[in-house]
C-alpha cells in the first residue's frame, strides 16, 4: 500500500545523516560527559560543541542553551521555575497554546498563588496585540507565554512586537518555538525573548531531546534535581547521541533553509490551489491559508463534507495510507477534538471535519495529488 | 594508547544489538506514538511492547511502568510528586543516596512543609535497620527512599526487609534501583516496593531513557505536564528509539544474567586478590570488598599511597588510558570529593586516595592485570 506522510507537525522523518552521526556516537562515544577521564571528556566535547553550534545560530551565548528531554520539558522548566524562582505572579498566555504550555499553566494556577490571563484572539486565532498591552498593565511580575508558530493552524506570532511590549512593561517573555526553530531564522539579539522551548523531532532530528534557551542571569533554577549537569539547571546523565543528533538536524535545517522553504512553500501553494479547485467551498482554519502569515509547513483544512461522512474521514485517509491529523498528535486519542479549533472556529465550521496536513522536504507534489484524488473519491462516492 | 574502561557504574558501553534496533527504529519507525494513523500506531506498538517486556520481568502490570528521560527524572518524579500528591510529610533517606535523590529531597525540604530524617549507617555504610524502624514510628505520612545498590561503594540494601518494615508502618517505599535493575533479579510480587527508578545506560542501553515503576492506584500525578502520554503521568513525545533500546538492553541483560554475573564476579574476585597481593595494606570502602554483600559490578579501593602522589593518581590513570573514578560521575568535576565516602570513611582513610573501578562483561582479566601493573609502577616509582 502507498504510504504518504503528511503529519510532519506531529513529528518528522529523521534525516539519514542524523541517524548516522547518532549511530557513530552510540558505537564509539560511550563516556559519561561528567566523567573526568578521556572517555568522559570526549563526550563532553561533543555536547559543548552542539551547544555552541546552536547558540551561535540563535546569536546567544552557549551557557544560555540548556538541553532537555524535549519541547514539553523545556516548556515545563521555564514555566514551573519562573513561578517558583522569579516571583512571577501573573501569566499571560492564549487558549491556543500547545498543551505543554496550557496544562502546565493550569497546574500552576491550581497549586500556586498566581493569576492567569488569556489574551484575546480574533476569528483567525491572531493575538490581539492591543489586548495584550492592556493585560500587561496589570500589577505584579508578569510572564507572557505565547508560541511562535501554532502547531495546528500555523499562525505566526510577531515575536518582535511581543518582545518589545514585554520589555516596555518589564515582563518576561517565553515563547514555545517548537514549530519554528529549524524552519525559521531567529536572531535573539534582534528579538527580545527571555526563554524559548525547542524540540529536535520537529526538524528531522531524534525524539526525546530538545533545549530551552534561558537568558543569562535569569535566576531560573532546576526542575529536575541531582547532578550538576547543564550548569546545574538540568540534572541527569546527558543523552550524548540525542544531543549530537539534535545538533546535526539543526545544522542541516539551517544549511539549506531558503531552498528547503521554497520547496515546501511550493508544496503548500500547490496543495491549497488543488484543494480550492477540487472543493470550491473549502476553507482554511486560522491563518493557514495565508502564505504570508502562517508557516509554510502546514495547512489546516475545513472540508465541505456531509456530516455522515465526516466521522469516517480520518479513518478513510488512514486506509488509503495517508497520515494526517485532526489536531495535535498528543490529543489524537481524545474525543474532545482540538482545543485550538474549538477556540477559533465558528459553530458551523466546527460541525464540518477539519484536517491538518503538514509537510516537509520529503514530500512531493505527486503525494498531494494522491491526497486530492482520495478526498475527491471519498466525497463524491 | 591502550584504553581500558573501568567506569561502568558511571555509564556502560552500549551493546551492538541495542544500537542496531535503535538505528532500525530511527530509520523506519518515525511515527509519533500519539498519532492515530498507521505510522503512529506502529510506534505505539513498539512502546507498549517494551512496557510489557519490562513489566513481565518485574512481575508487575504494564500500566505501572512509566518511561522517563532517565534515572534522575524517575527519582524526581517519585519524590516531588509523592510530596505534592500523596500527602507525604516525612521522608526517611540516607546520606549516601545518589544526588538525584539527595538533592531532590533537600530541595523539597527547603520548599515544602516536610521533615527529613537520615537513617543511621554503620562504618561500612550499611543501613541500621533498627534505627530505620524507630524512625518509621514517627507520625505523619512517611516515604522511605533508600537505594537498592549504592553506586559508589556497592552496598546492597535488603529491600525485602525494608519493604516489610515500610508495609508494617504504613509507609511508602521508593528505591533508586539504577545500579541494580539489569544486574539483579527483582520480583516485585515478592518484595514490597511502591516506586522504583531505573536507567538504561547502566546496563548497556542508551543514555537519556529510563523508567519509574509506580504502583497501581498510587495517586501519583505528573511532574512534566502537557500531552496525555504515559497515561497522563509523563507528557512529551515518546523517544521511541530510546525506549526500544532500553527494552533490548533490558532483555539482553536478563537473558544471560547468571553467566554474565559469574563472569563479572570472577573479574571482581581477581581484581581484589591481585590488589591484596600487590598492596597488602589496601582496603575496600563500604562493603565493596565483600563478595556477598556488595554488587559484583564494582570495587571501591582505598590505596596506601603517599599524600604527595595521591593528588595526581587519577590523572596518572587517565594518562595510561585507564578510565575509573573517584566517586559518582556527576560530581567528578567538583573538589568536594565524594559525599558517600565523606560519610562512610574515617578521617585517616579519607586522607588516602580512593578509586572506584566498575566492570562489565566487556572487561577482561588482562585489563585488570594492566591496571595493577600501572598502579604498582606509580606507587613504587
Ligand atoms: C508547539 C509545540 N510545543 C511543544 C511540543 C512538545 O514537544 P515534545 O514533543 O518534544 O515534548 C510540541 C509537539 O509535540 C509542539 O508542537
Ligand atoms: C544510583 C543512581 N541513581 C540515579 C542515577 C541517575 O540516572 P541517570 O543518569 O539516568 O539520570 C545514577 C547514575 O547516574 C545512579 O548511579
Amino acid at each position: 500500500m502507498k504510504a504518504v506522510y503528511f503529519d510532519s507537525a506531529a513529528t518528522t522523518k529523521m534525516r539519514d545523516e542524523v541517524i548516522d552521526v547518532m549511530t557513530n556516537v552510540m558505537r564509539n562515544e560511550y563516556g559519561n560527559a561528567s566523567s573526568t577521564h578521556s572517555f568522559g571528556r570526549s563526550s563532553k566535547v561533543l555536547i559543548e560543541q552542539a551547544r555552541k553550534t546552536i547558540a551561535k545560530k540563535l546569536h546567544v551565548s552557549a551557557g544560555e542553551i540548556v538541553f532537555t528531554s524535549g519541547g514539553t520539558e523545556a516548556d515545563n522548566l521555564v514555566l514551573q521555575c519562573a513561578i517558583r524562582d522569579l516571583g512571577v505572579k501573573h501569566i499571560i498566555t492564549s487558549k491556543i497554546e500547545h498543551h505543554a504550555v496550557l496544562h502546565t499553566v493550569q497546574q500552576l494556577e491550581r497549586t500556586c498563588d498566581i493569576t492567569v490571563s488569556y489574551v484575546k484572539l480574533d476569528a483567525h486565532g491572531q493575538v490581539d496585540y492591543e489586548n495584550l498591552e492592556t493585560l500587561l498593565q496589570s500589577h505584579g511580575k508578569t510572564l507572557v507565554s505565547l508560541m511562535h508558530v501554532n502547531n495546528e493552524i500555523g499562525n505566526i506570532l510577531d515575536v518582535k512586537r511581543v518582545g518589545n511590549l514585554c520589555q516596555a512593561h518589564n515582563a518576561l517573555f517565553h515563547s514555545d518555538a517548537v514549530q519554528s526553530v529549524g524552519h525559521y531564522e531567529l536572531n535573539l539579539q534582534d528579538v527580545h525573548i527571555d526563554f524559548l522551548a525547542v524540540s529536535a523531532h520537529k526538524f528531522h532530528g531524534p525524539k526525546g531531546v530538545g533545549f530551552a534557551y534561558i537568558r543569562k542571569n535569569s535566576g531560573l533554577r532546576s526542575l529536575i534535581f541531582g547532578g550538576e549537569q547543564e550548569r546545574g539547571i538540568r540534572a541527569g546523565t546527558e543523552a550524548v547521541h540525542n544531543i549530537v543528533g539534535l545538533e546535526k538536524a539543526f545544522t542541516m535545517a539551517y544549511a539549506n533553509l531558503n531552498e528547503d522553504r521554497e520547496y515546501v512553500l511550493d508544496l503548500k501553494r500547490h496543495f491549497i490551489s488543488e484543494l480550492r479547485q477540487a472543493f470550491p467551498k473549502v476553507t482554511f482554519n486560522g491563518l493557514s491559508g495565508d502564505l504570508e502569515k502562517s508557516t509554510y509547513t502546514l495547512i489546516n483544512v475545513c472540508l465541505p463534507i456531509p456530516p455522515e461522512k465526516a466521522l469516517i474521514l480520518l479513518f478513510q485517509m488512514d486506509l488509503k495510507g495517508i497520515a494526517c491529523s485532526k489536531g495535535s498528535a498528543c490529543q489524537s486519542g481524545s474525543n474532545k477534538g482540538s482545543h485550538v479549533l474549538n477556540e477559533v472556529l465558528c459553530e458551523d465550521d466546527l460541525k464540518k471535519p477539519s484536517l491538518r496536513f503538514s509537510f516537509s522536504i520529503f514530500n512531493t507534489k505527486a503525494e498531494i495529488d494522491y491526497v486530492i484524488s482520495v478526498l475527491k473519491d471519498f466525497i463524491t462516492a
